[in-house]
């Protein structure tokens, strides 16, 4: 049933945004007493957003705080969007909308916090990372199995890719094959 | 009922203070071999703080040892008060209220270990983080779901501030709604 | 049962290959805003890595991205085969046997995602960590207690060493006796 | 009855011994492109250094590996039993005793790995912290409720301090009381 309703979601999606800080991190901010920042970012993580684009998805990320860290994360993994630095997120992916020409029924959103109520409401499909707080996770479609910066993005786009028909296609070239 | 114990002894608050190490942290000290340290902080403590200060709330860090990276951590948060290297937090903490015309029934309190406890049972409300050690836990009023740098400040400040009726009110801005 | 196969699959190894990221890191990539970029590794997995070393098994590291951290990972431990960079990896453990005039029935596997799961079908023995997707999860073997970067990979060997007789011989030196 | 079987054992204790790695750390060896190696240990672990050597204790660490990073939180602890790069344990804790006229009935001895079981089975006391490997955990008399690097060497000193009536006089200096 839930799957169900997961494609039925994930139909016309065009645009996967993610926040940062406890989605693809685990909320940890490193700072060191040299004044370094840095973050933690999960591999398969990674491994996931390049097949989404592998599938056609584009995909984005947006957050509250800013840091030359992230730029350099998506730089890597291929990432032309990324708004941070956002107070009202809403409003910012809504102008990105409008500039592309795409709806809320285009876009799929995974948040861990109050800032991202507002867009997981909106979206099409929404997801939480198991240790969002309670309030944020019962505002999502979908909690995933795995915390923050530990796959939990990875889950959200392996079932929309899955709820897609895209799943078995895009691990192809790796050799895989799915279950 | 434990919400409207909380609700009778967060009335009179007008100020939040967190032990630093194993509350706002993990507990985990980190030494790198020339000589750095880190440490790590939770992205979703840091909007809490932001919130409880909307709500009209005054933070404050106190912590048995001292380290820059606190002191960074705060000024990034607007934090003014940091008391680091205090062996006898509940004197200092004393002396601090006294200077602000203040008394422990305006104060909340969140720590983890036998230099907390002091204060803990002094102030109006205590919370203690989920993997604080058993005797910790046992002399805290609240115990949260989250462990310490886990988001353990942030459930201890949404109970305060939600208990005070403040919560719907200062995630509007970020176009939340609260369930 | 699973012990009697698991010695059966073990007989005719000679190698044991394992991925990286996820496997013997959590799969969190550290980047820092001076653009350094870190991994951690796992104490108890390097002491198994000498053990099996010490067992007559040769290592292999493999990974889909590349890290001057973990040929120097390798280096500590006295692991020779590191191939990184690597899209088709079964494709390249493949030239590996052939040149080494081995084959899979003399390979154990043990990886945490889509560009894995081709190695762990065509290898003698495979394992997941206890993190590992789902999916990935399913086609392995072995599923291990520990999760990545926690000990998995020690979890492997020792189950291995185990199967074939090894264990008590290898851990003699450091007085060590088994249950 | 575990209890009084602590307490019996602890009697004659003289020196606290622990491993490092996966003890006061929880086993991840940090490295970075850099060069730099790290090690995360736990602030109450650290106060639990002090609260022993209160009680009239001596504490030294042990470890197979050797790093500076280990030296330098030994020094800001006060423990000066610092060994470092030992394969056979039991055979250095042997001389060290003799050197101070102690025996192993004046020893309490935790770790996580086939390195320290023969210390543990020598000791009058041991513990394995709660992320141990199986064979590990079975040979140590007790195992710790937190896992190493998040507070298993504190629960290990709290329990022998309390079984020897210690732990009250202790904490009393923070204005603390036991439960």
């Amino acid at each position: 049933l839930k799957e169900a309703a997961v494609a039925v979601r994930s139909r016309d999606l065009r645009l996967i945004l993610t926040d940062v800080d406890g989605v693809l991190t685990d909320g940890t901010l490193w700072f060191s007493a040299d004044g370094a920042e840095s973050k933690g970012f999960h591999a398969r993580d990674g491994l996931a957003a390049k097949l989404a684009m592998a599938a056609g998805l584009e995909l984005g990320m947006i957050s509250g705080r800013s840091s030359d860290v992230v730029s350099r994360r998506a730089r890597e993994l291929g990432i032309e969007i990324v708004l941070q630095g956002i107070k009202d997120k809403k409003a910012r992916v809504e102008q990105l909308l409008a500039e592309r020409g795409l709806a809320w029924t285009n876009v799929a959103y995974i948040g861990d916090d109050v800032v991202d109520t507002a867009c997981m409401n909106a979206a099409a499909l929404s997801a939480a990372p198991a240790d969002a707080p309670l309030d944020i996770r019962a505002q999502a479609f979908m909690i995933t199995d795995a915390a923050g910066g530990h796959g939990a993005f990875r889950e959200f786009v392996e079932a929309i890719l899955r709820a897609r028909g895209d799943w078995e296609r895009v691990i192809a070239p790796y050799g895989a094959t799915a279950l």
